[in-house]
């Protein structure tokens, strides 16, 4: 048994290898790879994600899951040993029933339409890429078909990313989150809007980053087992435990790009650097799923880093480094102006309080094309007309409107409402760590994290995948997910801003 | 046949993305790599370097070897589809030979001893790494029976660097190139020696490398299809052949460190840049041999980085920017400084007159070891003895001497040679593109470099690892490997350097 057990792991390991690899190609590909590069490196990652799927669907690991059943239920749910059989099993089984060719034509098209959009974006012409997207869409579906059983096609795709996750259950919770939602933005948009006109000025790029990292740095965030680097479109990557890289953009123009961009990939990173480093070479490394990755993001950017304590620290500080920009703002506007809430038509440029509703929209509409309600061709058309009734603008543009997020371009699809989960989490997790530790307000109002950063270390960091989101959400708060922090936490700190 | 020749490519073309994988691992961990990131990483490349391994010797690659050898046959030698199948054959023939067991253990002993010898050095203790050295000359004693009737046992272990070399086709070379060489360095080093103070000043670390990449663009290296990066250790790395990045450090003190160092590196570039495209997903990417890829870098930082009509272009625009140093500095003591000769005990600051001893002393204890005429204990009084002989100076350290160089500890042995054969190339290959454009030097006095470097593209990098290193001098010389016009070049070089 102890061998077989050690054969998984053996083999686990070498998938964990090949992913290193694999994050370090995408890494260098985003970040430092000079323009010849590209066409050799695509053919590398390919590879790498071939021979992943070869290792992960050897009929040997069947063989030994088989085994180890016994060993799973002796060891106890909680266990490392039973878990990381569990994840392994979770992973297998899921692998085993999408025929490789269908992977590999799926990876092929997923390519494909990614280039297409790459240029039908700028040039806003979503009729380059509509016949391709469709294909995309097809072969969503027939992704779903391989998971008979299904409540809706969206569930085994949502379940790549937040697992057990179901659509039915996403609109409930959609349903409650639009009602209370709806009438904030309403309340919030109808008062004099904030001034954030001072964060719209000429910022140094350099000092615009060293404040940042200083920030993150205070955080919690490891620069001995990661590094900031530059890129187009900021991503967290997770090499190792103790290799866990941030990326930024900063805008000379305005500072709110690069500081809480920074803030929230810190967030992420955290979370994954923060894993029990004997799971480094496990299926138990990294987060367990995109809304419990964005609940730590989200928390240490919008909880922390646009709270009053915060700045109320660090304000002085970053005033001194620009003081042409901001000697004259005091910290009330400040505070208001990095928490302006407007209507407006890019997700992720969205505030707090709008932003779930860029999430329900692409929720709305996965579920509709995966069950063609709605047409890939109908799609600019439906996506303007939700914009317009939920917003009260008309995107001028595709680029503006159902071309601005790469993710189904990408084949990306069943990811967004992790946006929207994390928002929700971020307040139970925070909530919970308070009840716990009533000191946490007071400490950041110092500069100081530790105490917030170790109850999430403990608490969920140094899980890694052993636990589910749920079960996270039961162990920390003894229930499951629940808009009412989230909601409590909006309507507070917008109610005292507005007036409300 | 076809069909087979199609597996074949894409059986290697696998293999290829892996060592791409490899490469980026590699470059990263030298490069940009946080600390923490170091184990995940050791396992990573040993896990890639398995699974080539694997790849390379499966017995399918046998069969279809077979099945091409008449289509090797028909195609002719000079092919593409010849030469691939002969190259895929030469690296299967010999991977099959050695146990894939041995193998791992080998891969194990040389980090092993690799990471010794990174304390020992500073310490400088050879005690510490000796048990491990002695393990490693024994397992390459090991390695090379498995290639049995060899001649010398550093011929399988040469092989793998520079194809077709025999130790006694070195030694014998090395022989008449000592006879020549020694009294050259006599006679030198009984003048007054060269002022090289100037150098040995504050420079700015941006400028230097401003410089340097001005330099080596002109030279013809495509930043579109590479980049420079810092590194402890400069390398050249070919990812791609669209990709192939240099390194440098900067001595803030001393300006020839970064200048020379990125000529050389940059020269290692241009053979892989220069590569055919078309062979960027097969065995034939990349260079040849270590000879010739040593007669590419130090071509273009010896005979073109330190000649005088290179510096008649470049002097003036140096001195612009370093007008402090360099300003009361005319450009006969400045071409006089950058070529000064001296013995000394570091082989990688050695200048090109000196520096073939310190290659043919490791060459020397290279077979003697292989044949344990020589033992690791006695290594390095031998070491300092020969360098007392040879140099006139015992090291007083053994930092200073047996433990100076990588190679060995890291387990490459038939490596050193080399560096040596590069030198002597560099001179034949030169030679022959000013016999074939006369024009040449004149052109390198204007700062153009097109001519030289088209020849090269032409005559050498566009064949990749089609033709041997003998082969290329065959093709471009009618002759092989001859030791006459680098003497020439250092007889007429030096002796107007010094007035013999």
């Amino acid at each position: 048994m102890e061998k077989s057990y050690q054969e998984l792991c053996k083999r686990t390991a070498e998938l964990i290898d090949l992913g290193t690899a694999g994050a370090v190609l995408g890494w260098d590909q985003q970040v430092y790879m000079p323009p010849g590069g590209a066409e050799a490196r695509g053919r590398a990652i390919a590879t790498i994600a071939k021979l992943m799927h070869e290792t992960l669907i050897d009929p040997r690991n069947g063989v030994l899951l088989e085994k180890l059943a016994p060993m799973e239920k002796t060891k106890g749910y909680d266990s490392d040993e039973a878990s990381i059989i569990r994840l392994a099993r979770r992973g297998y089984e899921k692998a085993v029933k999408v025929p490789p060719e269908f992977t590999s034509r799926m990876n092929v098209l997923q390519s494909e339409c990614f280039d297409i959009w790459l240029k039908a974006r700028p040039a806003n012409d979503y009729a380059l890429v509509q016949p391709t997207l469709d294909k995309l869409f097809g072969m969503c579906r027939e992704y779903a078909d391989f998971f008979p059983g299904y409540e809706h096609p969206l569930d085994p795709l949502m379940d790549n990313h937040d697992y057990g996750m179901k659509a039915s259950e996403i609109r409930r919770i959609f349903t409650g989150l639009r009602k209370e939602l709806v009438p904030l933005v309403e309340s919030i948009t109808a008062c004099e809007p904030a001034d954030d006109s001072f964060l719209r000025m000429n910022y140094d790029d350099a000092m615009q980053l060293d404040f940042g990292k200083r920030v993150v740095s205070d955080f919690g965030y490891d620069f001995n087992r990661g590094r900031q680097d530059m890129a187009a479109h900021p991503f967290t990557i997770g090499i190792s435990i103790n290799d866990v890289r941030i990326t930024t953009r900063v805008h000379p123009e305005y500072l709110g790009s690069a500081l809480f961009g920074t803030m929230h990939e810190a967030g992420h990173a955290m979370y994954e650097q923060g894993g029990d480093p004997k799971y480094d070479a496990t299926v138990l490394k990294g987060g367990t799923s995109i809304g419990v990755h964005e609940s730590q993001s989200r928390l240490w950017e919008n909880i922390i880093g646009r709270s009053k304590p915060f700045w109320e620290h660090y304000y002085p500080g970053l005033k001194k480094e620009f003081p042409k920009q901001l000697g004259k703002v005091p910290l009330d506007k400040f505070y208001k102006g990095i928490n302006k809430v407007q209507k407006s038509l890019i997700r992720v440029e969205a505030d707090e309080v709008t932003y779930n509703l860029h999430v329900m929209l692409r929720f709305d509409f996965e579920c509709d094309l995966l069950t063609e309600k709605l047409s890939v061709a109908e799609l600019p058309d439906a996506w303007n007309d939700r914009m317009e009734a939920d917003m009260g603008i008309r995107p001028p543009t595709d680029a503006d409107g159902v071309l601005q997020d790469i993710h189904w371009y990408n084949g990306i699809v069943g990811y967004f409402q992790g946006y929207a989960l994390g928002n929700i989490m971020s307040a139970q997790f925070y909530d919970a760590a308070v009840k716990k530790h009533p000191g946490i307000p007071a400490e950041i109002a110092e500069g100081k994290f530790s105490t917030l950063h170790s109850w999430l270390v403990e608490n969920i960091h140094r899980h890694g995948c052993k636990y589910t989101a749920n079960e996270l959400l039961e162990r920390t708060t003894g229930g499951g997910l629940d808009i009412g922090p989230y909601m409590k936490y909006l309507k507070t700190k917008y109610g005292e801003l507005y007036d409300l």
